[in-house]
């Protein structure tokens, strides 16, 4: 049998974590049964339980790519351009789907909890990151502390997720994200 | 057998509506079984069945009446005042895990679908009627559509109710709500 080179490893890895999403957005966690998750990755479930442990694993990975793209983005873009990025990339705007999966399975999977958290304060030190240097640039307002102007980044992010997956018109949700952007500008840097 | 008064029998539904909001919150749809719903309302499946004609009528009533909760609270206090309310109401902070049920369940279920296309409409209406009221009174922007505006306020208010069943600490929620509810002023009544 040929030796399968580390790319074509991470490759696959990264088909099956693609295709895992899918079904975990689709059908849930519980509902995401290996059988389900065989015809949707196209794998066999010992090619899927190769690359990853067991179902809770797959599923934790699953959660930690997305966060670790969600915190790329936040890192070179900010959370309102996170957010702008979210109304235009479909597959990301399912994350509210896994988000909901998550909320619930924390309370039972300690492993899944530490990860998320991790990955949770990764994303807030990236924007908390980028927030400092506006503020020293005199871009946004100092009145207000950074943590409560991420707590407000946050809920919007959530909201912005939770109305995503609502099937609902977005077309007024730019124009509401430059409210929110403006409310946080340096009153010099005001429209 | 005595008969039962109209009071006593509204009483009845009421009593089980709550209890069974607790086990769809707690377990989700497909994990509240009839024997879960008969242990928490600490009633049998026939009296249970006797108000409501099955789970799915049970769940679209839930929802309901949640919605009419909330559409009073923002027709008396506005979006901001609902929104300030539920961080001290943690029955309604719950209310999260149900619209997570109900955005699943609205995609197999037309009269739930229904249901809350109208129950949001309501809400929406509650809300805007306000805005109306206070852009005319001077004391909103008006740079602004109404529309913009009531989307900015369903975001935050998705945002929260998110954000609560998390069990992360909630102590600058307040200060968040108060930068919204002030980029929403009009200049003159801005701090």
């Amino acid at each position: 049998m040929p030796k399968v080179s580390e790319t074509d490893l991470s490759e696959r890895r990264t088909d099956i974590l693609r295709s895992a999403r899918t079904c975990f957005v689709t059908h849930g966690y519980d509902g995401a049964t290996v059988s389900r998750l065989e015809k949707e990755t196209g794998k066999s479930r010992g090619a899927i339980f190769h690359h990853f442990r067991n179902k809770e694993t797959l599923f934790r990975e699953v959660a930690h790519r997305d966060m670790v793209r969600m915190t790329d983005l936040a890192g070179s873009r900010g959370m309102i351009g996170l957010i702008r990025h979210l109304l235009e990339d479909p597959e990301l705007a399912e994350w509210w789907g896994l988000r909901v999966e998550i909320t619930r399975r924390i309370r039972h999977d300690d492993q899944l909890r530490e990860v998320w958290e991790q990955d949770q304060n990764a994303l807030r030190a990236a924007v908390t990151e980028r927030l400092e240097e506006q503020r020293q640039s005199g871009r946004l307002r100092t009145d207000i502390s950074t943590a409560t102007t991420l707590q407000l980044l946050e809920l919007v992010l959530e909201g912005v997720m939770a109305h995503l997956v609502s099937d609902r018109e977005s077309g007024l949700l730019p124009e509401a994200l430059d409210i929110v952007e403006q409310s946080l500008r340096s009153t010099e840097n005001r429209d």
